[in-house]
């Protein structure tokens, strides 16, 4: 097998880990953090694992057992702002735990689909991209879970970008989608 | 105060959880991603551990205490490769370890400094930035170690870009930094 090629106890590695890391990263930290933006239409931290608890509730395994049960209509479409109206009063330390419980779950029913090779080959019909597969499914939740650990580490550290003075020339983190929404 | 003027205990507050996260994100991963890298000359998960501990041995507090003390000479050079051969047959757990405890003396060591807002004006001179302050010097250790997140995350994801699929073009972080070295 070759290293870039998706395995499912390498992804269960990753999937397993994000919400402890998170938690470790993020739990306690100053509002300064946790609230901060790239600007206008941007995600805080807070607003990114909000992000997260979505998709464990409404993208990757439901969209994993519409593959499996052989449904031949598109995957309902993910809600990119859903956080904005479900987070609403809850802290972040409550969202961190949310989060880390619905991964645990899914990760257990992951597990318990016991799928083959044939599985991970059998496909989906998303709504704009067209026919995927489960292995891709499953190897781009992985891939979300780190797009989004960068998002929090970049959107942190652009709030430092006058403080570290003439250090900004090598620190390429704070020149990463200047421009960009998500 | 503005959020993005440099605050200390902001900063340590940043400072203090890289450890934590790193760990419960990493340790245990198979070789798979801690090994992977972007390429030749970039680094993978285990490098940049390792030069995150080169990093608290000879970087910031060295650095802070070189302007404490008033000297006028610049500082000395970072060696951004010492790594490859300090890291040397250690595992990843023990790096991680290593970086823990040398991270958790360097705070005290911040902390016990009792800086000033007069303090973190004084300036050094880096040899090739010139004139620097105290302030900008520790907020480059925290954007320093969330550009390192980045990395670790970047490199790790983009050994999915094809088992990804069509999903790779709305995965940002599979095209951040193509061409970059680190």
């Amino acid at each position: 097998m070759k290293a870039d090629e998706f395995n499912l106890d390498d992804a269960v590695a990753i999937l397993e880990r994000t919400p402890a890391s998170l938690s470790a990263w993020l739990t306690g930290l100053p509002a300064t953090w946790i609230r901060a933006t790239e600007g206008d239409g941007t995600w805080s931290p807070y607003d990114v694992v909000g992000h997260l608890i979505h998709g464990e509730r409404t993208d990757w395994i439901p969209r994993a057992r519409h593959i499996l049960a052989g449904e031949t209509g598109p995957f309902e479409t993910f809600d990119r702002t859903a956080q904005f109206t479900e987070s609403r009063g809850r802290s972040l330390d409550e969202l961190l735990a949310t989060f880390a419980e619905l991964r645990r779950e899914n990760i257990a029913v992951l597990i318990g689909m016991n799928l083959t090779d044939d599985d991970l080959d059998r496909t989906g019909i998303h709504p704009e991209l067209g026919e995927v597969t489960l292995g891709q499914l499953l190897a781009t939740w992985v891939v979300h879970d780190l797009d989004h650990i960068t998002q929090v580490a970049r959107t942190m550290a652009k709030l430092y970008t006058e403080a570290t003075g003439p250090w900004s020339a090598y620190l390429s983190i704070l020149s990463d989608r200047l421009e960009r929404a998500k």
